[in-house]
Order: structure tokens, then C-alpha cells, then sequence
């Protein structure tokens, strides 16, 4: 029997939903492991709705859970009617769609707010003790829900100008959890909290390493279920 | 030196536009090769945008390149600016927004017409002798533009309910063409045209079975590139 594993979207593309290659990433590699998999995202409007061509927001509208749909090729469900009991592992693929439509990281750093529905997720997997995997800029959401835990956005200084975004990892500290420098093809496993993280698209490296990297953050979550 | 490949999307969410595990595929296996990638769209607006939730269409506008740049993070450039002499190969991922917007297969089938810049490519490539790899619903463009070509878009037949769509194949052999079946996991090579095709969403396949397949598409172009 493959394990049962939830996939939380927050739209589709990099600058105002999910990432879409971490996003396909991790559900190619659920697929190979056999796992079998339900995709949810909140019904609610997007924070904004960024013109992916110019870089910048637009006046549109547009409903999370129909851009996630996307993704999951229309086979979605609305994340107030995920119920960890029917799960085995949840998996936060990463975006800026995190970062303002799963909570408000994005415009509150550190003191942000998490939508409702995501921080009622992560309870009841963690206190369930059933794996929760996170990438990219996700591991806000478990080191604001979970202070004290251990997680990795990758290095916590621009080595190389490969992370340009290193001071999140300070952002994640002074939340009074442990960031952990990590490269993009590994992940961190938090062991007492079951909480796995790897940096994909915080680090700027070519895509099938970010590929390989979020294979490794599946992987530890499907040994930990 | 790596190969410099133009890929080319068609939108961003499988019943309007490209369809976005294909597409995240063959750039994951481009990069894995070494391959130079620059990713182009056509400046015009989608016939249809598709709710992904509810499966109907919207009275929504939105623009191919534009919603492209969602798969490409912003890194996109208008096919009308595509020069042949400057890439090795060309790829064309699947989804509906193929047969939507870059020809009108979706309306019309086999007496379909193709977007100028999108006709103008494919024979920019074919007349250099530079290889074309297509997959999904994509090989159409092929059978329409080079009459006589082989393709594959999976089987002629719906083999165990896997290929619901089997009757593309009749179409394509009544604009002159090879049909050649093959599985999912498998691209037809038609050495003559210098023209790669694999079935991928075409085939009720689990995930990873079609990225796979995606990838021995992505090997052969390289190949010949």
C-alpha cells in the first residue's frame, strides 16, 4: 500500500501562488514512490495576482483554489475538508504564494499570521506525529507554528550569490527555532517534530537540482510516515 | 558547450494553455543535459480560459505569453523573436492550449490552422535540419505543417482505457502521416524529418511513467541536435 500524502497549493506561479516546478517536482517524485496523493488548496481570493511577464501586480482577481486547480489538472479539493486522519504525510511545496496567501510573510516577516485552515493542517499532523515536508520559502510556515523546530532555507549568508534571500534564515531564529545550512540537493530532518525541509528555488542552482534536492525532502517524508 | 534548445508553451494549465507537468519535465531533463534553454510564447490572447476547478470556461481574458511567463518565472520572450539560427532544437510540450492557441486542432481537427510564428518555426527548424521534439496533443502541429512525418501520440486504439483520445491517431494519418504507436514511456523518431514524439498526457499514466517518457523525448532531440 502506497502512502497517503496531502500536497497544499497556494496558486500557480512563482510570484503569487506556488512554484510550479516544486510543485510538479514533488509529485513526480510522490508518483515514483508509489504514494498515493490528494491535492488541496484554500478557497480564498489571492493576495494579488502578479503579471509574471513584467514582474508586476495587476488588478486582477483571482480565487487560490481555482489556480491551484492547475496544477492538480482540476483534481483539488478545497483545504478546509482535509482530514489528517485520512493522510499518512503532508507536503508545502514553496512560491511567494506561500509567502502571501498561506500567511502574510511576505508583507509581516516573522510577525506574520497563517491562514486558518493551513495552521489547522499543521497541527493535527504534527500532533498526530505524521511527517510534514516543506521547500523553498515554506519553512516560515513551520517555524512560525512550531517555535523551537528545525528547518533549513538553505545557507544563511549569499555564498556565492546563490542565495539571495540568506537573512530569512535569521528571520527563522529570532522565531526561536534552529535554522540549519543545508545545499539544494539535501534536506534538513527535524526528527523530534518530523518536520523535513530543503531550500529548492532559495538557492539560485540549475532546476534539476532543485529537482533532486525536493526527491530527498520526499523521500525522508515518505521514511518518516 | 551545451545545446541551446527554444522551448515553446502555449499558456500555463493543461485545458487552456500548456500543460504544466509536461513542460516542467522537459526543462528539468534539459537541465539535466546541460542544455541551454530559452523559453518563448505567442503575444495573443487565449482562445478560452478554462476554470481548472470546474472544468468550464470563464468569461476571463488572459494572454499565452503572459500566462507563460508563470511556467518560465518571468524568463519569456514573444515568439515572434525567435530566430532558428540561434538554437540547436525546438520542443513543444503538450496540454490543450496547444490545440487552442498555437493552431485550432481543438475546433477544427485535422483542416486546423496553425498560429503564423508557430507555423513559421517549425519550418525555420525543419528546413535547418534542426530537431523538433513534440509530445501530448503537440505531434499535430507536426502532422499538420510536414505532411508525410511519423509521430506518435501513444495508440491507435484505447488500449486497457489508457488512450481515450486514440482517435487523434486516425487524424493524423488522414493528413498524410505515419501514426507509429508506442507507449508512455517510449518517443518515436522519425530520423528523416529529424522530428521526436512522445505521448505523455495522452496516456492515463501515473506521473512519473510520463516524465520519463518526457525525458527520452528530451534525449533523442539531443541527440540529433
Amino acid at each position: 500500500m502506497g502512502k497517503r500524502v496531502a500536497l497544499v497549493l497556494a496558486g500557480c506561479g512563482v510570484f503569487d501562488g506556488s512554484e510550479i516546478h516544486e510543485a510538479s517536482a514533488a509529485l513526480v517524485h510522490l508518483s515514483r514512490a508509489g504514494a498515493e496523493v490528494k491535492i488541496f488548496a484554500p478557497n480564498i481570493e489571492q493576495r494579488d495576482v502578479v503579471n509574471h511577464l513584467k514582474g508586476s501586480p495587476t488588478e486582477e482577481k483571482r480565487n487560490v483554489l481555482v489556480e491551484s486547480a492547475r496544477l492538480a489538472r482540476g483534481n483539488i479539493q478545497d483545504l478546509a475538508e482535509l482530514k489528517a486522519a485520512e493522510f499518512d504525510a503532508v507536503i508545502f511545496p514553496g512560491g511567494f504564494g506561500v509567502a502571501k496567501n498561506l500567511c502574510s510573510w511576505a508583507v509581516d516577516g516573522k510577525n506574520c499570521t497563517v491562514n486558518e485552515h493551513v495552521n489547522s493542517t499543521l497541527q493535527a499532523f504534527h500532533s498526530a506525529k505524521k511527517p510534514i515536508g516543506l521547500c523553498c520559502i515554506s519553512p516560515v510556515l513551520a517555524a512560525k507554528v512550531f517555535p523551537g523546530c528545525e528547518v533549513t532555507v538553505g545557507q544563511d549568508k549569499n555564498v556565492d550569490g546563490r542565495f539571495p534571500d540568506a537573512e530569512t534564515a535569521s528571520a527563522i531564529a529570532e522565531l526561536g527555532c534552529k535554522h540549519v545550512c543545508k545545499n539544494v540537493n539535501e534536506s534538513h530532518v527535524d526528527k523530534a517534530n518530523k518536520i523535513v525541509t530543503t531550500c529548492a528555488f532559495m538557492c539560485k542552482a540549475p532546476l534539476h537540482e532543485i529537482f533532486d534536492g525536493i526527491g530527498t525532502m520526499v523521500q525522508e517524508v515518505l521514511k518518516l510516515a
